[in-house]
């Protein structure tokens, strides 16, 4: 068996690094210093049919959305502006001229709503699947990018909004259940999240110790924070926000809530830990789950959850 | 049938447009201003197993290598120097460690022959085929990138080296012709270019008029800057550099060299323009291949040529 992505990631680091001023592999984005005011933050995430996605499921659309907005997260996750962005296509021969300027008008759709247009890019066709590849560029106040590994013993740990509703909107389309309208709330979480642009900025401004972007799940990028800060934590599960109609719909269908608030990944909400003072303050809707602490692990207070990664198809 | 590349990439286009100040879609890089001394150069390209290289023949050092080196040429195609790339990997499952493992000490080697190490990427698994996309950062004088604009009238047509063995590479490793020692140098050309960092930085401070790399070949390449500059061209036929060896194997194979030449593509030699005064007082190797004129298209002095575009497999 092929070793997982987080020790191939950790590998490929340990052969490059960084020069002196540039902040490498291991965050949200890079960070390359750009005049005396500001740096420039990168990232970059590849999609790949029935990997990410199903193609066969997911309207052309909401694809184009979401391509984007996974990226601008990234930005919002370092408490950055988007400036523009890069779009790589694999386009496989099943894919008409129609779906591809549905996909290219979603993109647009998120670009705008990030103010940050599309600056260039690579097309070409694809043999196998389709793959969608976005690079961002974003900018931020120098030496003021909010990284993972900030976090301090005592500090708050803080979600921007409810977890779960994407894990359960995806258990929607591979089970097939999406005819009513409480269903396609849910599809529509997963297939159109809004990255949390305006609130990453707020919450850099008001002095977060640090924050990520939930894409593979509470219980995993937890874990990075906590690994990158050499922490530890204690979340108290009750107080993780859980959309009512979510805990309506898994009583529908006998699923647990908090095991996909916890476990199921791409809400996109922001995480972040902030010293108790500053929390008072902070002016952006947020949801206090949790303390940071020295002791290795992370511990639940109330209901049981194991906290593991989010796995994609 | 779908649009072509070209015509999906001009649909694009018209669908964004880069805010005052940044140059967006349709050069080798995106030009993005840095501070009041430079600006920051973006590209990126997309490889496809089977569309641009071929899993089973391939060493995978060499991909490596090339996929960090195409990217780098975009940014030698604008006189900058490189900053740093970023790398996505979907990779499927008949991929080894060992494998990935030779593949990032390529990559690593480029970057480090370049002085741009790898900041950041993206892994997945891939159901269908290897794709590679690479983004790289670069910079260069503020106001300084060399666009495929600026061909003027009377400009002297140059390139940087000789054209067509990568093409010949790509036969012989097509047609299983890879035994000899004379078909390994061609087949290397093909799976190890090098990106003319070097020299794209030399003739940017040289004052050429306009560049860009050859990478879908001279006949489509050089459309791309007449088309860009409004401009058409002469081309002296016999000029157009070949390797000797080339000449021999074509004979050898019955292959025409000047159609490899012009219709081959990844030589990643550099194509500019410059004026007959300037031209005189280069400092970087090449060879007057034509003349730029007002008359649309491109006429062929000497043995005639279609200048057409390269296809991949």
């Amino acid at each position: 068996m092929r070793q997982g992505e987080f020790e191939l990631i950790s590998r490929i680091r340990s052969m490059f690094s960084a020069p002196e001023g540039i902040l490498g592999i291991g965050d949200d984005c890079a960070v390359i210093p750009r005049d005396a005011d500001s740096d420039f933050l990168v990232s970059t995430d590849l999609l790949v049919e029935n990997v990410h996605f199903l193609l066969k499921d997911i309207p052309p659309r909401d694809l184009g959305w979401k391509s984007a907005a996974v990226n601008f997260s990234d930005i919002a996750a370092m408490g950055g502006s988007p400036v523009g962005s890069f779009l790589s296509l694999a386009l496989p021969s099943s894919v008409t001229d129609e779906w591809i300027g549905l996909f290219m008008e979603g993109y647009r759709e998120m670009s705008e709503a990030a103010g940050a247009p599309l600056l260039g890019g690579d097309t070409t066709r694809s043999p196998g699947k389709l793959c969608v590849n976005v690079t961002v560029i974003g900018e931020c106040g120098h030496g003021r990018a909010v990284l993972r590994s900030g976090a301090r013993t005592g500090d708050l740990i803080c979600v921007t909004g409810t977890l779960g509703n994407s894990a359960a909107g995806l258990k929607l389309i591979i089970e097939g259940l999406d005819g009513a309208e409480l269903e396609k709330k849910f599809i529509a979480a997963h297939y159109h999240p809004e990255p949390r642009l305006d609130e990453g900025s707020a919450l850099s401004d008001a002095g977060v110790h640090c924050m990520m972007d939930i894409s593979d799940g509470l219980g995993s990028d937890l874990r990075h924070i906590l690994n990158a800060s050499g922490k530890g934590a204690t979340i108290y599960t009750g107080k993780i926000p859980l959309d009512g109609e979510l805990v309506g719909i898994c009583s529908k269908y006998g699923w647990r809530a908090l095991e996909l608030a916890v476990n199921g990944g791409e809400d996109y909400e922001l995480l972040f830990t902030v010293d108790k003072r500053t929390e008072k303050t902070l002016g952006v809707r947020h949801h206090v789950i949790g303390v940071v602490d020295d002791a290795p692990g992370i511990r639940c207070e109330g209901i049981q959850v194991k906290f593991e990664g989010f796995r994609h198809f």
